[in-house]
């Protein structure tokens, strides 16, 4: 850690801050240039809180050397983690889709959707239960009887399922669950990051619409520190000035997740561009930047569905588009 | 509501979806152009879902011309909402200074910055037990206890108190509290927001880092829908490109929202800033631009701050900026 | 367009300005809402100013149906422009390699970066001699003498070659230049677009950092409306409040760019992310999202490139991308 | 200036890269931490180009402590710069209003307009002689013609005149303008800024759509480095993921340019919010923040001006808005 200090530091403001962070069980480094004294901070600084550094009136500024996240942080654990969903592996080289409605509405929806997408390759199935939606006038998901809808189809097509909480006071509800998923909207909901960190779950953790892969990685120590390694992270789209698309799929999240962290890093190019149009290409793309997985919005009857209509795929689609990302996974 | 066709529609399909927006109790007015066709759907568009609309293969785009907001919306009330706080009232011409620190840390200091803050004006302290903090390394507040320091203080000096929740489970814990925040963490957090909508209290609900003032309005909907009118807008900062400040506080949300809804607005410039030295001109700023509130940190002692001292101001700034606000709100 | 008018438009409001839009040979239907007078209004409205339009104290909102670039649009031009750079053809399926340096420094580096280049397979030559630096301080390139460097290596391998211009009375000096460049900070430089429109250059258009794609096809329409259809525009990121890469590429612009326009579109990823490990993971997955090329920074000695080493490749680097991204376009 | 080395850097790359620093006359520092070895860069670093610096294999990140601009730094120019428009002071306590319309349209409209906004106080005259427009199909400004029309009403009226310049081969018709503007689009047009320079005429330096504060100093420090001083800032909004106003005006801009800069700072809510209903407001607003100036749009009759009506402000308003600034300076 550095802390730049102010040109007109005295030099006792210079040994009290030096005498501090010494107490604090860290070495201080000293240099004088020519307008401003500079600290080097050696140790373990993690546990430094950056903002009451830079409170001080002495210091002008504060940068960190090292990353305040050790748990997901690759430079402590080379190794990619391969997170098990009940047998079926992501990461580290395993690739899996993700498939399914956006909102289960009927048992014939959620059944027909599983079968299609198990059948093109899809080894999880997604759809919201719980959905969080901008007006509170728009449809609200089936909650508890759409999670029984997911487990049904889970027992008939075998499946994984994988599904959205909003709300910790829901956790009993997901106990047939495989993997937790946290929207972009809950992203830095830490009070249910560390609950859910008390779970051995999987945990999909969606970048949130104005977050940096930093904070998401924050997000991801949250989980692991409360004791939960089993996290997946997902890019679905950052909030920008462009109105085209629904959000901007920012894809070099993929290749700069990979040498940050270690661990396996999904795409959302549904909710990523907001138009079923757009979707194999981006899917396509995400797998060349060398995404771990994909989730992708099927729906058996696009132009009826719930909610996020505009950017699902029919069957017959992600048929195509499953084929295509396989051969694409052959020559990377 | 206006849905542009694609400039392929059939008759057929034009009939159709005219037909189900009459079936919806809609009135529909089809203008035929020289490249699209162009439905002006006329009539309670409120619970139509715009991105189920657009799903439809023969919708090119949706355009609301009322918004989705109807219990914020000014041209529904077009009143002023005056908020109540224990006798103290905001909104409607009635401006408040809503001080303190950043967290409770101690009985001392939250005693004499509620003190000092009093002093100067202020008629609502606030403080943060429960911190949203991006690390989990990081001071996470006094919790229960942090709440218990602000309800003394709130005996000793008759200011209403003004702090945060992070999740509904403990909501038991603010009884005694006169303004529950929501933070910009959780402004889209809707689980939480329809729980707060289910109480009195009023609510200080934070926008969040990246969204719009109609989203703001959206989620302030859903505490309205619940039940609970006495919302007070925050504007603390939006996330953008620039990077000299903490965030880029946006007060032209202050006028925008004062035609947009009937409910106060107040600007906090110390988050929305993140600099001591910028809260001042920012704070007059908000006041020129016609806040019906400040928040604004304060503490005895920023260096030793437990959380966002850099933006904090000691009492003695505090009792100049107090003057100096009131010197605008009279010539306004 | 759609002009919607306030709650409050009186009749003769109404008349007046419909009258007026009819004065522009356009037609107009109205339909009467519950709240709000909407006007459609038909016909070629390409000319019409929606700011004017829009400042009519009646009017609230207005709304473009159609696009007002015309020569840019794929609705009027459905198939593929192939742009044709002395024989090396671009766009409708065709796919090239653009690589070079970022700054032309001496001839041996620019000789030798062009023959390694040209033997992994690229056509085009790129080098910068007029540098756009933010800093007045930093390096602002060869200049004159860096084109006849890049003249003299075009002899000698026989790749076409790209520059960037700055100013337009240097147009001279680009006699020998096959595609001039336009920078991102130029994309809006609206004197400079109109005069390259009167040359017959291809033109490569960057998208500046905060420009939306309708603005880029806008900036494209200066150039066709001025008489110069060779057009190649460039996705090369844009700014965001990410700050682990330099800037954030926006790969789904490469898809609706399809959609919306008939031009070709090249994707710089080395600007793009700013790193070099990061470079070829985002040159594939523009390839796979259908790019009709890339602009790839190749350095002989990155250590040493007077400007944007962090983000060069080296020859062997490059060698290896460009045979996976053949790959690649063979599953395409 | 601080570069935190790789971890695994090996002695002998830290000893090539400090004797590299050392022979460009700096002076370097060298300390050892658990991971990272961060050299201390001492000297007058302001022509040490970072990304070279960072392109060096061995460099994991490189941090400027003294900011590379220096003519417009205050730190090295403490006193208030004051520019001299004509006898007309700018900067250093002195406020000016600068008024006018978007566009000079007609002889009548210019001359009505300037006896208004100097009757109510202002001391400069802006109008668009030359209009950047995103669409090559609107109203682009009568060029030379209208910089007449601005010097008769300038002969009438005794107002400075302020117009802005697309390009550095028009200077010449600006031989009686007492202000050049620089817009937005043009703020990194780094040929026009080096050109305008070499002017003593004072320049109106308007802050592109996505450009930092530290940019525009960078962008005015060009002008100064050629030779010219007289440099105003302009702060105009800028571009962010909110729609409901036409940007973002930043008005912390105000008071950390005050720091960072002894050049005066004006502020134009006109084009920093699109809404003539929030630009007294806003107007308001920036001068309690500290600026120097304010540049509001003004039109005798704003539903027919040729550009940007929804912005303006009547005379009337203007009148109005003119009296409640003055208030408000008084009270400052």
């Amino acid at each position: 850690m550095i802390a730049v200090l102010k040109p007109n530091a005295t030099q006792q403001q210079i040994d009290s801050i030096t005498a501090w962070l010494r107490s604090q069980g860290l070495d201080v480094h000293i240099s004088t240039g020519t307008q401003h004294t500079v600290l080097g901070v050696i140790g373990d600084t993690r546990n430094v809180d950056t903002e009451l550094l830079e409170s001080l009136e002495v210091v002008e500024r504060v940068t960190r050397i090292t990353e305040p996240f050790k748990s997901a942080n690759r430079k402590f654990h080379p190794d990619d983690t391969v997170v098990d969903v009940g047998g079926v592996k992501i990461g580290g080289g395993n690739f899996q889709f993700i498939a399914g409605p956006c909102s289960v509405e009927t048992p014939e929806q959620i059944m027909t959707v599983a079968q299609r997408v198990k059948a093109a390759g899809a080894t999880m199935l997604r759809g919201g239960a719980f959905k969080p939606r901008t007006s509170p006038y728009d449809f609200q998901g089936l909650k508890a009887h759409g999670i029984e809808l997911l487990c049904e189809a889970k027992k008939a097509t075998g499946m994984a399922i994988v599904t959205e909480i909003m709300s910790i006071d829901r956790l009993p509800l997901f106990a047939d669950v495989d993997v937790i998923q946290v929207g972009a909207r809950n992203m830095q909901n830490f009070e249910l990051l560390r609950e859910l960190g008390k779970t051995q779950k999987p945990i999909l953790l969606k970048r949130g619409l104005a977050n940096t892969l930093k904070e998401l990685l924050m997000s991801a120590e949250y989980i692991m520190a409360s004791g939960n390694s089993n996290v997946i992270l997902c890019e679905r789209g950052i909030r920008t000035f462009e109105t085209s698309t629904r959000n901007t799929l920012d894809l070099s999240a993929v290749p700069m997740l990979h040498e940050m962290t270690h661990l396996p890093v999904v795409v959302d190019p549904s909710h990523g561009t907001g138009h079923a149009s757009l979707v194999p290409a981006m899917a396509l793309a995400a797998t060349a930047a060398g995404a771990d997985g994909l989730i992708i919005e099927v729906h058996n009857d696009p132009p009826h569905a719930l909610c996020d209509g505009a950017q699902s795929l029919t069957p017959d689609q992600f048929d195509k588009l499953a084929a295509d990302v396989r051969r694409i996974r052959e020559v990377l």
